[in-house]
């Protein structure tokens, strides 16, 4: 069932959207399709959810095949719940959507191609299955060689912190100066977006370096590439995959992205966050690997759990104690680490 | 074909070993085959070679059918080649093993079981397949919580340095001295040493850690792990995997291994290797994030490379610059590293 059969591009499956959002009731498990609504909404043709779900993303409410009508092409279950598995309704209204015309995409652990019911309603609607969650590619192991191209990766000091959104903002950003500059995914959501990418957290471990290389190739147009991170090296638990992805991306700048309402470690409350000063140097050290000379561009603070008010004077205090300029990206967008990396990366 | 179905010991396949080294002309490509032959030469019948391969091992020449009459039960692909790809050779000297009844294990990134030639003639002999390289049994996620025990691991300036050698070393010495002491394998010749292990490069890049709490689950003896170490915090392409383990091993005590004589970093020719020091503290500050106690206790020199006279200077000056004893675990033994372990660790 893979359609995603070549280096770059989608097969298949791709915008405009019909988003799922089913029984989900909790605003977290729903970040994907939150995601895709906030940064590609021209994509989005409407949202699919039970009748009694009081969550919405402000879409229009369809069925599969009013939105079929509309020109949906794909609907995308746009949920992420614990454990990553779908529930019989959802497995029924997946069947529902492939009957209506629809191909279906998915970032769960559960693999839509790993249900027979849905594999056989799609082969009989000749519709697509799409698992963002699985690496649909081979991948070499990394050569390590420095290639040509700009690349900035956004790294964190927690998993799930606004590293994905940093780097859409910066995209959106520079492309709007007229730069040649495009978003990397490496995750589900950022996968979505994008229509391209390779989830390194689910790559086997000797092949992560590998896996950025193959996300973020070699460049010659002078335009940049916008990885987003992911984990962070202070998590006991996916710092390897922050490492290797760092390694691989050999980024020539870095923007560390925080929340400062953050108590503990994400699912471990035992384990602080790092001092914003340490993270950053910490990830520096560990770039001049690949790249000796790896710049921090800027802090990309997530505020949404403090007021206006707050954020204003937490982005000064930081942008003051670490000598780089401190936004966030949603409120405030990325005008100044823009500027700043442009100033501190010319030619 | 799995016949590795509990977590401990090993199912169909088992000594004595026929030892496969096939063309490979590269001595570090031989490196499984090797360290079977020397930690468990009781167990290696006959090492196959073909016939203008330069390399050996010292055992005597066979083909399978005479390894099998000599009582061979399992031909081990002792082969690391880049890449772990099987030649068109080696799947037909696999298959002509098959053929005379020995059971076959492999440690390549390519499956055995993914040849569809070599699982029919596993089928048609009644024969087991074993690939060292896949985890062989379901992984969780890590919790990140201290347990309780005492792990030493093996740590290096570069991948294929001697950090196996060092944990076995070390082992071999502790139980000499009555002390409850385990080696923890992490790579496919470990494995095939020890009988059991996870390949912790070949797991999901997100249960890397998770793997590390199982190959060294909490235990209550006051006896000592050691596990062995992979790759280096140093090496672009591996890092990701050896933080992932330092994390997971939270380990007490660290031995750094090291190679005076290798001029770069494996496969990287652009790349040198970190100084000693350096590397010993970049290991420390990232293991102090789940065991603030951690301590080096020695240095592991391979001076296969230089005279024994260089050796003596070499491991003299380096202990005289760390302040930790050096010595090579094979030409010298490990009891100075395992005096100052037991002594820097009481308690």
């Amino acid at each position: 069932m893979s359609d995603h059969d070549e280096a770059t591009g989608t097969r298949g499956w791709g915008p405009p959207y019909l988003l799922y959002l089913g029984a989900e009731a909790d605003d977290l498990a729903i970040k994907t399709a939150r995601g895709l609504a906030f940064w590609r909404p021209e994509w989005c043709v409407g949202q699919l959810r039970r009748s009694d779900n009081p969550l919405t993303l402000g879409l229009p409410d369809m069925a599969p095949a009013q939105a079929r009508a509309a020109g949906a092409n794909t609907m995308v279950i746009g949920i992420a719940n614990v454990g990553g598995m779908m529930s019989e309704e959802t497995v029924a209204d997946i069947i529902v959507a492939l009957d209506a015309g629809l191909n279906v995409i998915a970032g769960l652990h559960q693999k839509l191609r790993d249900n027979p019911d849905i594999v056989a309603a799609a082969r009989r609607n000749g519709r697509t299955l799409f698992d963002a969650r699985e690496a649909n590619r081979p991948i070499p192991i990394g050569n390590g060689r420095k290639r040509p191209g700009r690349r900035l990766l956004t790294v964190g000091t927690d998993c799930s912190i606004g590293k994905m959104y940093t780097a859409l903002a910066l995209e959106r950003s520079m492309r709007q100066r007229g730069l040649p500059a495009d978003f990397r995914a490496t995750g589900q959501t950022g996968i979505f977006v994008a229509g391209d990418g390779i989830p390194v957290d689910a790559v086997i471990a000797d092949f992560v370096a590998g896996a950025a290389e193959l996300i973020s190739p070699a460049r010659n147009d002078e335009g940049w590439d916008l990885i987003e991170g992911q984990g962070s090296l202070f998590h006991p638990l996916y710092a390897g995959v922050s490492l290797g992805l760092l390694h691989g991306s050999q980024p020539d700048a870095l923007v560390l992205c925080h929340e400062p309402t953050r108590r503990h470690m994400r699912g471990l409350p035992e384990c602080p966050l790092p001092d914003l000063a340490r993270c950053l140097e910490a990830n520096l050290a560990a770039a001049r690997l690949t790249n000796p000379s790896v710049k921090a561009v800027g802090i990309a603070l997530n505020t949404s759990g403090i007021s206006p008010g707050e954020a204003l004077t937490a982005c000064q205090a930081i942008s003051d104690r670490l000598g780089l300029p401190c936004q966030d990206p949603v409120t405030m967008g990325v005008e100044t680490i823009v500027d700043h990396l442009l100033a501190s990366c010319a030619g």
